[in-house]
């Protein structure tokens, strides 16, 4: 863990860090970042280079690269959409557009800016699924992470849960069609923008969340999966000016120079990542860190907290870049 | 509303809005948004220039002016280190310190770099306060805003809530010693920055929140304030690279130019702001719209959201800037 990549992905464990001016010694208890780090390496399970997409934006004003990996949804989740993105991605679509919309606290979106203008937008792929408006949940029973007591949500009573699933934050409701199960939008996560239902997004459309996690898009349109590198390069740009965020001018605009499967890059060019198994004592105890600080600075804990402060955390493999 | 001032305000609010390549239209019901933009005049309540911090950062690559206008926290919270943030603003002690760490879905962190080394560090205002870690909470019963049902928090049990208290997020526990209320760490709050227990920070390192709300901070730090305008100049800088997201080099940091009090700046040149009131029908609303969207995109309201999800209309006043 001695790479830029490494430290870069260190970052979403230092969340959980305290504002001080110096780093924190630990007297009395293991902090989250220490229980991660000192996870054992079955903890950890590998992410295909199926499941990971690598979009390149334009280089910065110094001329440092931006890299952004994202790691795509696991089933029962949005497979449409998750379908979808991968055929994008193969066919190349997503290079020489740009990033359109950065709305401060909300969201980052990205696509075609021309989408909406018919004469002039790119044309998308034939063989695109179609998705209803039932696709937004999964149904049926899964099985989540245990030992996740200390993880307080919003109406987590029989009727409606929370929790983590391979890996993945999720929610869930027993409702009268049955169960229902659905990614959550914590920081991070990427979506499928749509238009005014019945629309449901094709997928081309994309966004990333840079705030406060908008629980209320749960269940209103699909989650595609979520970011696990390079998060600094979406949730640092400027904020649009108009309306909703969208940048007026074309030049605000940051250009998106190539989204690829990792599938579809040399094996030694190919990112590399794993994620602490959400089902590991490991984690477990992670969680209950989160939940309860207990390290360095802290003298109070919490006694709970909500599925999206339990960011899962995810690492570059050494050896692979 | 007209005034480039106004816009900017406009966001926290338009945060409700979802991920659309186009302005949604609202067929249904009002947004958020709208139920505020038609709030009577007797709902908005004027923020005095003495609660109003004004921090100018150096103008940007483009030479942009970035104002952060910050208002302070009321009593009965954090008394000792919002009188200390005056005196520190009065004795304009932070002009020429700078903005020393940024870390992603974390905190953005201003003060003297050179605190920590005592030759350097800039001397300290004689008359401030020290504070106990008791501090951290404020006692005694407060009355919060009725009708927030759609309210869901951690722990909202009789023993532990959370609501609204004049215009501010506040959670609250009766405890063995009493009842405890304290501010919540929500997206734009501010916070004074400290070293290990038993210190309680002086309030002249300061940080902003700019990730999801990270609560396990709640009542093991004094926040002291909210950012009321410019909150895309501090969300949006680059991240530090360094631990905790500290900058690496001098050339990084992001200087402070003054930091002032409104009532020490000529009346006309005075920023002049207004929340909503959260004791009003309108912010009932607006909290009962945002916990369950009907308007525009959504077609699954939520059933309730957190208290961080609802965050309090600010409004630039016209006519004063």
């Amino acid at each position: 863990m001695k790479s830029l990549t490494s430290l870069l992905l260190a970052l979403p464990l230092m969340a959980a860090a305290p504002p001080l001016p110096t780093a924190p010694t630990s007297p009395q208890a293991k902090s989250p970042a220490e229980i991660v780090g000192e996870a054992p390496a079955e903890d950890w399970v590998d992410i295909l280079p199926s499941d990971l997409l690598v979009m390149d934006l334009a280089a910065d004003g110094q001329g440092r690269a931006r890299r952004v990996v994202i790691q795509l949804a696991p089933a029962p989740f949005a497979n449409g959409w998750v379908s979808n993105v991968r055929k994008l991605a193969q066919a190349r679509w997503w290079d020489g557009l740009a990033i359109v919309r950065v709305q401060d606290n909300y969201v980052v979106q990205w696509g075609d800016p021309e989408a909406e203008t018919a004469a002039k937008a790119r044309p998308l792929p034939q063989d695109l699924a179609r998705m209803a408006e039932r696709d937004y949940v999964a149904r049926g029973r899964l099985s989540l992470a245990t030992g996740m007591n200390a993880v307080f949500v919003p109406r987590n009573t029989q009727q409606q849960w929370s929790g983590f699933y391979r890996g993945w934050p999720v929610a869930g409701e027993l409702g009268a069609d049955g169960t229902a199960n659905w990614l959550v939008h914590c920081y991070g996560m990427i979506g499928a923008g749509r238009n005014l239902s019945p629309d449901t997004g094709s997928g081309a459309e994309l966004y990333a969340v840079i705030g406060h996690a908008p629980r209320h898009l749960d269940r209103n349109i699909a989650l595609v999966g979520r970011v696990v590198q390079g998060m600094e390069h979406l949730s640092s740009l400027p904020r649009g000016t108009g309306s909703l965020g969208f940048y007026q001018t074309v030049g605000e605009r940051t250009q998106i120079e190539a989204v690829r499967l990792a599938t579809d890059m040399v094996a030694r060019e190919r990112p590399h990542f794993a994620y602490l198994s959400t089902d590991s004592a490991s984690f477990r105890a992670y969680a209950a860190a989160r939940a309860n600080r207990r390290d360095a600075f802290f003298n109070r804990p919490s006694g709970g907290t909500d599925l999206c402060n339990i960011p899962v955390p995810v690492r570059a493999v050494d050896g692979v870049k």
